[in-house]
């Protein structure tokens, strides 16, 4: 899922977006309760009439930003006092005004509120921690079953969903806990939460392997902030469906673009001269019509066509690769994505989960 | 003509500028002298094959933005000496130098290097610059007639054209002079240089109703450097052929914005939940998709699609001006345009030159 913090995955037009074959984009809770503010969102028709997005939308629950732009957060049992990164004014959120911001933005699919553990944590702390997620789940689910909105572009009747998010730290077994009690809760959808925030990449995969198998393969599963091309064909190997990154976003804008033949800096002296394009096995629009040679140019000359076209591509290489792992399930015996799935020790699982 | 300074018009992809209609672009020597240079331009095949756009381009002398960029210039017989405003380093530009530059750019249409009089000058100083300017274009046609090149997406043995450029500052007599000179040294199209240089508007209107009536009509007369949508429609109507500005592409990237209702501030309050399309009448995609609440939010909020969809809409607009200018000469009684064209007292003239 391409991430559009504020109504708009930086630099790219809806058009856009739909040629690149987007079926949900992400937004996030935090930000656009700061800007434009819920009020305006929900008055212009919620996130899908505001950006003009017929299309699937989910929202975070603004807890994850919370956690990672305020050092001077305040958690208690009612909810997080926080203050805004733009003027440094306070705010206050609960599972409840959590549900009644993403409620009033109208995205598909809306998130539980929880706390995000930080990393490293003693047992002690990972476990209150999960605890206080557990009891915000189920104030969410209460919150949100009274209030949720059919979302308008769909069929009459339609609603909202909330998925649960499971929390637990680097605990393997608070993690199974954490699954299991937040099933017991019950929603559509489950996501492993608390991850991505600063633990070595080994660690997160053990984490999302270890957490994974505890939910159930019938509904979507959702892996919060990750990651690259190589780790999310391992995620999905390992039978996560869905997952949100600003990596190919955020790496565009600094010049760092994924190809089939590695990663590529664009900014250095070596393409100036590059006729080539920047991946020649893509099928971008990019890597169609532009040399690397113009592209290290724009990137130089600090043009926007830069960030555009780097966002361009990297999002499709992305998408491309979410295709592909689709496809290769489908097939189910796909060389490719087995050869992927056995370097994580999970062909048999994947599988299992998937065929 | 959309300006693409630095081989890019600023935010907007070469697809967009295709779906726009844009028929032809401008990019400036001075800017791509400095980078990525004439040489890497020239090896990656021209702009043309630099930027991957297979339509018409032309290129500026350079001239102006030496003299605009450059307070500290020194100009002599030879040429220029001025410093580079990225790096302070020293350059030198001469009529010979820069139909190098142009040739190497590769574009179709390449101007004569000329100095550009400041404002105001009295007559000596604008006498003596358009002498200097005179004996420029001489040595300019001179040196391009010997090294134009082919241009190489078109017909075989079609080569770069060199355009004149009439200067006289805002002399109206020495103005007579330069197109009479200019032409007596003979080009395939003439510009009206000079003006948008801090004078009244009033004034340049003055000096390009004067200047034009003594360019011939039976070649391109291209004025350099202006203007609101009003205005080209005036010099339209007095006899201009072609126009080139940063207006649209600029005003965009600070939220203001051409509507067929007048100017827009998009960064107003008063928008911030205006659900009504920024301008009803315009076709463009930006007015067809988003409403003014999300164009105001994406401004707001310093998000680069901001500028994208700003650019694409002023340029929307600029081009379909110029589409309906076209139309109704080739109509040569719109009641619009001669509306337009009265109120300038250059209807007669109008329909004299193009009819």
């Amino acid at each position: 899922m391409p991430v559009g913090t504020l109504a708009t995955v930086k630099g790219i037009s809806q058009d856009l977006l739909e040629d690149l074959g987007a079926q949900i984009i992400l937004g996030n809770t935090y930000h656009l309760y700061l800007r434009p503010g819920v009020e305006t969102v929900r008055q212009m028709g919620g996130l899908h009439g505001f950006m003009s997005w017929p299309h699937p939308i989910l929202t975070d629950s603004g807890g994850f930003q919370v956690f990672s732009l305020n050092e001077l957060r305040k958690v208690k049992e009612e909810g997080v006092t926080f203050r805004s990164h733009l003027d440094g004014s306070s705010h206050f959120f609960s599972p409840e005004s959590s549900m009644d911001a993403q409620i009033g933005l109208g995205a598909d699919i809306i998130m539980a509120f929880d706390e995000c553990t930080e990393h490293p944590a003693d047992h002690r702390r990972t476990l209150d921690s999960m605890e206080l997620t557990l009891r915000w789940a189920a104030r969410s689910k209460k919150y949100f079953e009274q209030h949720k909105l059919e979302v308008p572009w769909k069929l009459p009747g339609a609603t909202q969903s909330l998925f649960g998010i499971v929390q637990g730290g680097m605990d393997l077994a608070l993690r199974k806990e954490s699954a299991e009690r937040t099933i017991e809760i019950g929603f559509p959808g489950y996501a492993i939460g608390g991850l991505s925030v600063g633990e070595p990449r080994e660690l997160t995969r053990e984490v999302v392997e270890a957490t994974v198998q505890h939910l159930p393969a019938d509904k979507p599963r959702y892996l919060m902030g990750v990651g690259t091309p190589e780790e999310i064909v391992q995620y999905a190997a390992m039978g996560i469906d869905m997952m949100d990154c600003v990596m190919p976003t955020r790496a565009a804008r600094h010049g760092l673009l994924f190809t089939s033949e590695g990663k590529v800096s664009i900014k250095q002296t070596r393409y100036s001269k590059d006729e080539s394009p920047l991946d020649p096995n893509c099928p971008c629009k990019v890597c169609q019509r532009y040399s690397r040679a113009y592209l290290r140019h724009l990137y130089a000359a600090n043009e926007v066509l830069a960030q555009v076209l780097n966002t361009v591509h990297n999002l499709s290489f992305y998408l491309d690769t979410m295709r592909r792992v689709r496809q290769s399930i489908s097939l189910g015996d796909s060389p490719q994505f087995l050869t992927v799935a056995k370097a994580s020790n999970n062909a048999d699982q994947l599988l299992r989960n998937k065929s």
